[in-house]
């Protein structure tokens, strides 16, 4: 079922993300595929003790609109993938947590992008400060679980990785 | 929270996706923003008259390995979400549905680009032909829902939209 890749250009090699195009024989037909390469990333759902889950609001260029999502951010180089969502939980909500469950890990969209994100859920958690990247805005927001179950059916939570945390967290508890 | 787009180019434009890049600025601070734009997806959550799941096995070029996924496509232009899907499953499958529920819609990488899906679960099946493009290859295998959520645990199914439309119709039946 493999596609036999026979050429490749890199079109554009950039801070978070490269394009490649690629020349394949897929059923041994020639074709093209475009290709967005990227590193890893993370994502939290953070439980408090209440059973309440800690989200993050912030504006996205992409979507062009403020969405509500589990904290999440990119891995730096050498780190591993508990190893950034410690750091990303604490310098997004301010959060530490005792207790990291690893709860899944996917492709957000292997239709066009290598991407691979880390879903973790934290539970004990410590307040603590935010340590925001300087051009960062983040709020933190907390709700229950079926309030976001139901922010997910209704449209209002429309980030995929926080839809898969989210909706597995309520399967898993 | 909003950032103010001061500049932007398009690095290129391709079949199914474009590279822009934009200067904007964010908390007033200059800052550079890599973004993919994308059309609109769907994927469908097929359940049997026995509770199943059908889904699609097929060859991932950006994973590099065969993934398991829901059907699932992108979307033709003046299309609408309901009719993409209805396409997607037959096309895919074979299967025609009766009965069809819009369960969630989000960006599956709000990060970098703004494409969108939309999934649906569609119940009271029957089986057809399938119809694929040319350089694709699928192969149909139908699984219980607990089994996809253990396979989803174990990391043996790692495609996003799965993970949230499998997870999703965990919650909802």
């Amino acid at each position: 079922m493999k596609e036999i890749i026979t050429g490749e250009k890199t079109v554009y090699d950039g801070k978070i993300l490269s394009l490649k195009l690629y020349d394949v024989l897929a059923k041994g037909i020639p074709a093209k595929r475009e290709i967005v390469r990227k590193g890893g990333a993370v994502a939290i759902v953070p439980v408090t003790g209440d059973g309440r889950i800690v989200m993050v609001r912030q504006f996205r260029l992409a979507a062009d609109e403020e969405l509500l999502e589990i904290p999440a951010g990119l891995m730096d180089p050498g780190e591993e993938p508990l190893e950034s969502a410690k750091r990303e939980l604490r310098e997004e909500t301010g959060f530490t947590a005792e207790k990291w469950t690893h709860i899944t890990e996917f492709y957000p969209s292997a239709g066009f992008t290598d991407e691979y994100i880390h879903i973790f859920m934290a539970e004990n958690l410590t307040p603590g400060e935010t340590d925001f990247d300087e051009t960062e805005d983040l709020v933190t927001e907390i709700y229950s679980l079926d309030d976001l179950i139901n922010m997910i059916c209704s449209g209002e939570i429309h980030d995929g990785k926080t839809v898969c945390g989210i909706s597995l967290a309520k399967v898993l508890r």
